[in-house]
């Protein structure tokens, strides 16, 4: 037994001395020391060498024939399996890096050639403007809470995975809630629960688009939908965006045009509610160039001073716009829900592809929502979150005035959870300066610039922008960090 | 006022008589009653015809021009806008079938024929033997209670969206269970955190796979897995599996083979733990052919009499090892919490795809799990599980023993939560039969036919095969079921 070269022991917990006893051997077997063929030591023997009971000595030698090391049978010794490849060593890391790794896919590739920007700093800054952020004291926890709790008990007596399209409970209750709220009148069948408005849009991008296809985008517009429509390889066709929306006059046409991605309640990130008259030439496009709509409406439900302008798909008579909502912006976007609201003719093809990418989104989290919206809890709590969100809006924009220099404009209050800052005394290359600049003073803003698709767009004359979201801040916080902004840009102090 | 036509009113609760004024003037622009340029009917003039407040129509009024159906001017009265494209009329349901629908991606052509099988019946029978169900009273509903409850009060100031790799607390708490209970040391930046293993095994296919590549795979194997590569274009090789696992001298020498699927720890269907020997010679064809392994460890903590075997990522010197884990199978199915550990090379790529295509799982869920196995409470939940599922697997084979035909048997019972039952004396032709007789007789078994990839697996000579799970039953339902097939059997009433 002198042989037997004691390996860095790994003790797991619950299987002792066995468990060594299974190491010891599997490393001689592994590094030749126990040839294939050899005899194992025997069980009587290794035992009272161990000073362990012979069970304890059976049950490793067990394991070890049951993974394929040993041969045994009963009343015979234990050999060492034939024939074994021979053994891997794991290279030394140094050489590791080198490894020839197989090949990825195309897709593969252009996912990692996007090379999308890091996340927003985690680290907050004292008065931050993230947009995206909510504030966490505004999630209705105590009524989610309780809905939790009773959801889990009334859990059916097995579990098993359910259908893609979502739990029943929430789309009936999100065909009300969709009709009472963003005027849009759709059958329950139609709606198919996601992980969030981002699956929404990657499922899109994957049903709908080839790689030799093309794409409709807004320029600027929201880069993660931007960069998910890319990833499938199809060219990206940016079309120009004004205070009223998406330039519907600018629309190309263009015959590997497959899809249009637009925000029409409140574009990303300028802010325009696109009026009707381009709402219909915007249908009348995709009826000629036969292309798909996907209508992102992903902060509808906020719009001030009017009641929410009706979703497009509204208007839609051919059965081309699809219509993603979520549920980031009115409970939490780490909560990872939202839903497409699809035209019947390809309900079926999305429910396919969203049981092959994950089956379905999380049961429990479903019912709980649907009992909320059921109960009236959810709508109460948009309501209150209107309000919460109209006072923050307003205090920004007294805030504006009130600090920073006289020809500062803000573009895109008629809605949403942001505005758009414009600072027509600067220049769009000035942006990241002042950006670095305010973070030092503790106030987090964003450029536009990040978000615009041509270089043709960034070069056009027009004044530097930074995206101000308030929905994460209280009014104090936005009066403070709205102060700190202007004594900045009034001492110059960030610009040459 | 007599023109007004009544529409169906929409008197959606909060905004009363001004949405049924909005209605009635958006209904006749849109049916050219009021054509472009027309004048509106004067705010004044209709507020005391309807006896209303002017506000009320002022409102209304405002909103329709926010929309772009008037043009307003204070002081001015109010005018259609212009030009508005002819208004669309949604078509009567019969010809709307006809529509011209825009094409779908190849993807989507691809998911739409492969036209996965419904869901097995959501209706229980009395005695299911369901595979992939667990049994709702096992689900640890106190623990997950409290640690939800615990972590929802813990959230941070804001919400915002989290990094696509998991949540930091999970993946380190990840990374010691794996050590634990796997025998896999990773680092836990090789983590990244998926909607289940479908996810896992979508994004392998995605970011793996292109549509001119080749796959192995098992035969049988796993649908759901086969039919997400499938979707990618790429073709399925299918290789012959015995009672140990995958039948690796029959691994194919092809230049297109990418990647292989394989369920080493217990093959799904047939339930083989792959011995050493084959997953040496696995790595080593992986590596003459350049090739990614996917190794879906889908219920490697179940392992009766032995630890459950390690995986076979450990032994993978190359980095091509890709490892899935789920939660479905020691949790919950429906929680769709499963994750990744990857070859550090591709890390990057994986949690870039993760992020366009969801962003990241749910963050609260992953906060919860991490707490549940930090505490210890989740491993002591698996050993109850893996003693329970003990209870059941005697159970059922108990049962077989007892009540069916003596040349019935049992294979893949050394792990998992189902066992396949072969019955010598039936063909697999007559499977289907067997399964809808004792589903009459309030039995539910599965038939093993559906999971062979190719006609001539099918076709070689096998007994009738049929997989029973049993992780939702309890040992009397077990016994029950058992015995009733066991009296259907021996009538032969089933069979011609």
């Amino acid at each position: 037994m002198g042989q037997l070269k004691q390996t860095p022991s790994d003790m797991r917990g619950a299987t002792g001395t066995g468990r060594s006893i299974y190491e010891l051997l599997r490393t001689q077997i592994a590094d030749g020391s126990l040839p294939a063929g050899a005899c194992a030591p025997s069980t009587r023997g290794l035992a009272a060498e161990l000073g362990v009971s012979r069970t304890t000595v059976t049950t490793a030698y067990e394991q070890l024939a049951a993974e394929g090391y040993l041969v045994t049978a009963t009343g015979r010794v234990a050999r060492v399996a034939r024939p074994l490849v021979a053994a891997q060593t794991p290279e030394p890391s140094g050489i590791r890096r080198t490894r020839p790794v197989p090949k990825l896919s195309d897709f593969g590739h252009r996912v990692q050639e996007i090379g999308l920007s890091a996340l927003p700093h985690t680290e907050p800054v004292r008065f931050d403007f993230l947009y995206g952020a909510l504030a966490s004291r505004d999630f209705p926890s105590l009524a989610w809470r309780r809905a939790y709790q009773t959801e889990l008990l009334r859990q059916q007596s097995r579990l098993f995975y359910a259908g893609p399209e979502g739990d029943a409970s929430l789309r009936s209750a999100l065909q009300g809630y969709l009709r009472r709220a963003r005027g849009l009148a759709c059958d329950a069948e139609q709606i198919v629960v996601v992980h969030g408005s981002q699956q929404g849009i990657d499922l899109c991008a994957r049903v709908l688009l080839n790689s030799d296809d093309a794409f409709v985008f807004e320029d600027p517009g929201y880069l993660m939908a931007r960069r998910c429509f890319e990833a499938t390889g199809a060219r990206c066709l940016a079309t120009a965006v004004d205070a009223q929306g998406l330039d519907t006059s600018s629309l190309p046409q263009d015959h590997r045009v497959r899809l249009a991605y637009v925000t029409p309640s409140h574009q990303f990130p300028l802010g325009g509610v696109l009026p009707i008259t381009r709402r219909q030439e915007l249908l009348q496009w995709a009826r000629r160039q036969n292309a798909w709509i996907v209508e992102d409406d992903y902060d509808g439900e906020f719009r001030y001073g009017q009641r929410p302008i009706d979703a497009l798909q509204t208007i839609d008579g051919d059965g081309r716009v699809i219509y993603v909502g979520t549920f980031s912006k009115t409970l939490s976007p780490q909560l990872r829900l939202g839903y497409l609201v699809l035209p019947p003719e390809i309900v079926p093809v999305f429910r396919q592809a969203k049981r092959l990418t994950d089956r379905h989104s999380p049961l429990l989290e479903q019912r709980v929502l649907a009992s909320m919206i059921e109960s009236g809890a959810y709508e109460r709590h948009v309501r209150r979150m209107r309000r919460e969100n109209e006072r923050r809006r307003a205090a920004l924009l007294d805030a504006v005035t009130r600090y920073l220099p006289k020809d500062a404009q803000v573009g895109g209050t008629a809605a949403g959870l942001h505005v758009v800052l414009w600072l027509p005394f600067l220049l769009p290359a000035e942006e990241l300066n002042v950006v670095a600049a305010a973070r030092q003073a503790g106030v987090g803003i964003y450029p536009v610039s990040t978000l615009f698709v041509e270089p043709e767009s960034l070069a056009r004359p027009r004044p530097a922008g930074f995206i101000l979201g308030y929905a994460s801040l209280t009014v104090e916080q936005i009066h403070m960090g709205m102060e700190i902004l202007g004594r900045l840009l009034s001492q110059g102090s960030t610009v040459k």
